[in-house]
């Protein structure tokens, strides 16, 4: 159980060695496994956000708003699972700067392909991609990102960010619609002339239907199907698209089934009314957007079931289907992508990406191309650096096995989450997850809060979603025994906690 | 003159070393001037695309829509001024990744920065930027970004690119606003519930005022500011905005400055009509965005006056006013701002950059500071690797005096337009430029094209603007001889222009 795995956990890491700091690592082979070259344990010498930080905070409060600042970090002497903060506390990582570290920090091999000579020129010449590409992008991106491309998808498009990504493929999905409803892709000049200055017919009162506790992202467009907190939203000017109900399913989901089938009917009801209204409207829903499990918003899952159902009503309505894997994709679900545990070989017609990826972007099937060049473009496109460092982190994903280890501690993680909120009932609830992307709920939100505070004070780094819920999200490198370590902190915090 | 000089630029080559491929010059001290790391000369060897950039097209055609592919680039091979393509043909570059290349290629003192092992963590560990800083970052942001910030303005918020820079700016505008109407910045109830489902009064009815011809970006709330080309725009939904005429001058504009004038009174008095009208409609204007030269839409400029005049309306009728330079900042005018040519203390509530500044993000003054966290926000928040390389930028820029270098080719350039115009009077019109931020018309967008075309197979790449307009945006090491260079060879394709 893993909360008498004390002893076990110790034992193993009598066998890991503390690497020193300063950059011999480079040189090092890039085969070490995490255990080789990370830290033991967390190891806090002062309450976090300990002095350093606090005078750190309060000069960076000259120059921008500090509210969201949790401490400041020594990324040089970070290492694997471990982030060191400016005051020296070394705190094992379940948050990963919001889920968007693959491997942890300097992993040997990342740092191997900064040190070759032959790459350097990638990270000094940023080209604008879509017009002048290095000429080894057809190659880089057939090895990386189409070597993992959702089954059905041959087609993708590089971001430089989640943001950019899921605008661009609401992009893609406008031009898709309306081009299909013109039958043609000649716009009438009427269509040219008034685009130019943002009416209609050029540019249509088109929408994108999304869900309650939705994150898809902060500009406009993103913002519009973003519904998860009101900090995001509050006095930015937003669209009248439709915002259909996300199930609310009961935890573990293996013993609700029936009661979370009738709760997901209910929504996907509501989706095929909304789409209909829409439509009356003269607002017409050219896509559906979805995160296969709501992170942002309180790690809400739903069943394969019912996005398999979604999908095809969204086909039903002629709506293109947006899968958003910006938090879900890249390996933490103990699959590439989330959606790959509804085992549906047609899963979406786009599949937006970033975090973890490094880079952002999206897949897309054929008919989601656009028909011209310059219709989906910007100065970048991306980074041809970031999709290096991509290629990888793919390598030592398939060299180690990472899904097969991430399924692995996941079920340790969630186990151990399963005994302790059966311990700490009146704390912890509704512990749920899927690899190692895991959360578990707090009696209420001041609960969570306090919760998150003192476990990083004994070296555990955590996150907040949703309106009570703590997330899990470390990185491909976390291994049973960091679950271990983790959830043996945990406890003494739930046993202390009054 | 200009076209007379090529015995002056072939004795000046005569003196320039050609570097051998390889990576030698990582080594090298970053002192090295220009003259010393890069070509002496164009070198053509087939036409552009050549065979095998039109085999690497014909590959990303199976990945991406490849409609606005020009050519493949070897980035490894390219120095300086030159950007070698896949074909092996070395190209005088006037264009540099759409005005995004502030030194060229493989500038000696970025590649130092990258082979510097204390560097390689930045480019290892993106951190989540808003929330765990790198603790040398207010010291980073001190000494890079603010060191050059517009006068009035002490804050900085990084970002990504330049969509999202200009979309979080709007954002900041936003909040501003409401904050100011509300005298407080604590939401009502009803303000927080709506804003979750898009509706008003959270989500409220306000406007952001642009101009024709302007572009700042294809993000939903960036393109309903963007009005240069249907095809940044066409089918994708937009917002109700006000959009005002952008005056039409007369170049050069010393020759016609009460004609010019009188063009610039009559947008002004547009734009207040506009504030007007939009308040009455209750979409009430927060915000002004405009260039300082618009560059997309072709070069148009106009008066410090013009600016100055807006920037009081701006104030008179309470709203913001947000000056986009991510393409006019980072020193091609010959001031590192454009607005800088303005002469005034107090320029704006907020200037947006990218592009050459390699990371996107905002300067603003105290007021336009959000009230709390969280609310500009998102993953990444700019990359500080891109903070370390515009370090290392701005250091070359002040070591070399390269401001003053990009006034005097500035200078020599635009002498040599001027020149060519008057040769050239049914072919050439209306060169216009500030420091090397030069443009020029054709007679007519199928004379631009073709002579866009001629002019890359001998070897010079141009960029176009607006419907006719030629626009030249070289790096800032782009010295006198380079200018001479090209406009020899300008000459050479104009006079066997039929």
């Amino acid at each position: 159980m893993a909360l008498l795995s004390h002893h076990l956990t110790l034992s193993l890491q009598r066998n890991l060695r503390h690497v020193a700091s300063g950059c011999r690592y480079v040189s090092q082979t890039a085969t070490k496994t995490v255990s080789e070259f990370e830290y033991d344990s967390p190891s806090m010498k002062t309450p976090v956000p300990g002095p350093r930080s606090k005078e750190l905070t309060r000069q960076l409060g000259e120059i921008q708003n500090v509210g969201a600042i949790n401490f400041f970090c020594n990324y040089e002497e970070s290492r694997g699972n471990y982030l060191v903060d400016a005051d020296g506390n070394r705190m094992l990582d379940l948050y990963t700067q919001i889920s968007s570290v693959p491997l942890g920090y300097n992993h040997p091999a990342l740092m191997k392909v900064l040190a070759n000579p032959n790459n350097l020129s990638a990270f000094v010449n940023r080209p604008a991609l879509g017009m002048l590409p290095p000429e080894n992008f057809p190659e880089k991106l057939t090895e990386s990102l189409l070597s993992i491309a959702p089954i059905g998808m041959t087609r993708v498009q590089t971001m430089a960010c989640g943001s950019c990504s899921n605008e661009n493929a609401f992009k893609a999905m406008f031009i898709w619609y309306k081009n299909k409803e013109r039958g043609t892709n000649n716009p009438s000049p009427e269509e040219i002339s008034s685009c130019m200055i943002n009416q209609s017919p050029g540019s249509p009162d088109l929408s994108i239907l999304s869900f309650m506790g939705a994150f898809h992202g902060r500009t406009l467009g993103c913002l519009a199907t973003t519904h998860s907190k009101s900090i995001h939203k509050l006095d930015i000017p937003s669209l009248d698209w439709p915002i259909a109900p996300f199930p609310r399913l009961k935890y573990p989901l293996e013993e609700f089934v029936q009661e979370n089938a009738q709760e997901e009917a209910r929504c996907l009801e509501e989706v095929e009314d909304l789409i209909v209204k829409w439509r009356q409207k003269g607002k017409p829903v050219a896509g559906i957007v979805i995160e296969p499990i709501q992170a942002e918003g309180g790690d809400n899952h739903a069943s394969p079931d019912f996005f398999i159902k979604l999908r095809s009503i969204a086909r039903k309505h002629g709506c293109a289907f947006h899968v958003d894997e910006v938090q879900t994709g890249g390996g933490a679900t103990g699959k590439f992508w989330a959606h790959e545990h509804w085992g549906t070989d047609d899963p979406a017609d786009i599949v937006s990406f970033s975090k973890k990826m490094l880079t952002g972007g999206y897949y897309h099937t054929d008919e989601m191309q656009p028909d011209k060049g310059y219709r989906i473009f910007n100065t970048w496109m991306g980074d041809p650096s970031k999709n290096l460092l991509l290629s990888e982190v793919l390598n030592v994903i398939r060299r180690e096995n990472l899904l097969e280890e991430v399924t692995r501690s996941g079920k340790a993680l969630l186990q151990g989450l399963y005994e302790l909120q059966s311990q700490y009932p009146h704390l912890l609830s509704r512990a749920r997850g899927q690899g190692t992307f895991c959360a578990i709920d707090a009696c209420n939100d001041v609960t969570r809060d306090s919760l998150l505070v003192k476990i990083r004070d004994k070296g555990i780094l955590l996150g907040g979603c949703g309106e009570k819920s703590i997330r899990v999200r470390p990185a491909l490198i976390f291994k049973e025994y960091h679950a271990h370590q983790f959830l043996n902190i945990f406890n003494d915090v739930l046993s202390e906690h009054k």
